[in-house]
């Protein structure tokens, strides 16, 4: 397979890769949305759920793992709860805090809207960059992804910024 | 530079690569936030504008180039507005439907922005990747977009998701 390179300076190519996987990234939600009725956040809340032992995370912990602003998820967590796909429950380990737990029909709209991602994800990434390109994004994540844990290591104010509204 | 594949199947890989991908997005945003207050959505909107012939777009316009929808926009720009970092007027090409404009706060806001975003990458993505990587990544996205764009032509429904609340 081959690829034209359009682009001039680094940066360039950078930028031209980012929007390009910003359009992915919303092609994606877009879908889910419209064959499941969950929004991007949605689907976030609840695969961070589901990946967890007994579909269960104290609501301190679900916010580090999604990155989000304590507001953000009381909110999205209390609409989800109105919705039935999601419940809070006071945490067992200390009888104290709040646990939010995915419910049986959060499961189910979770493990549907997985489906609709994967067949996308094989059918617009695997199939159109094929197996070498897959593994060089691979080797290229990891490399950026230890250059942030580098970086957040490096700042106070970076490594601080989640614990601060807690 | 050598990097050590983490990962089985393709699509684990590409999770990878996406998971490291969306950890740098929120980083540069987090960066922008601190060194300007400014947030992703107004960084968004102000290049947007930016990037016109001055600085100026029809309000639909701006809407398709960001892929946001309607009420967010509207919701967006107005508070905006409060800062002085944008104004809305009336089109100048048919006296009737609202452009929206940078403001000089808006530029310079946006420049300042701009500088600190363009350091980062340099730091954290071409530094750590090299140009060969970087290069390939703008081959990739090249065909990514290549991709989403057929597969946006094949599907009248996505094709008029942006058309359908103007």
């Amino acid at each position: 397979m081959t690829a034209t390179p359009t682009t001039e300076t680094p940066l360039d190519a950078w930028r031209a890769y980012a929007s390009a996987h910003e359009r992915l990234v919303r092609h994606l939600a877009r879908e889910i949305t419209r064959e499941t009725g969950l929004s991007d956040a949605d689907y976030c809340v609840l695969e961070a759920l589901s990946d967890a032992p007994a579909g269960r995370r104290r609501s301190r912990d679900l916010r580090v793992a999604l990155e989000w602003e304590k507001s953000r998820l009381s909110h999205q967590i209390r609409r989800m709860e109105q919705r039935g796909l999601v419940a809070r429950e006071t945490c067992v380990a200390d009888g104290r805090s709040a646990d939010v737990v995915v419910t049986p029909e959060g499961r189910t709209a979770a493990a549907r809207a997985r489906a609709v991602r994967e067949a996308s994800l094989r059918a617009l990434v695997l199939e159109t960059l094929g197996p070498d390109r897959v593994e060089q994004l691979a080797e290229t994540g990891a490399l950026l992804g230890a250059r942030l844990t580098r970086a957040a290591e490096d700042d106070p104010q970076c490594r601080e910024a989640l614990a601060a509204d807690d």
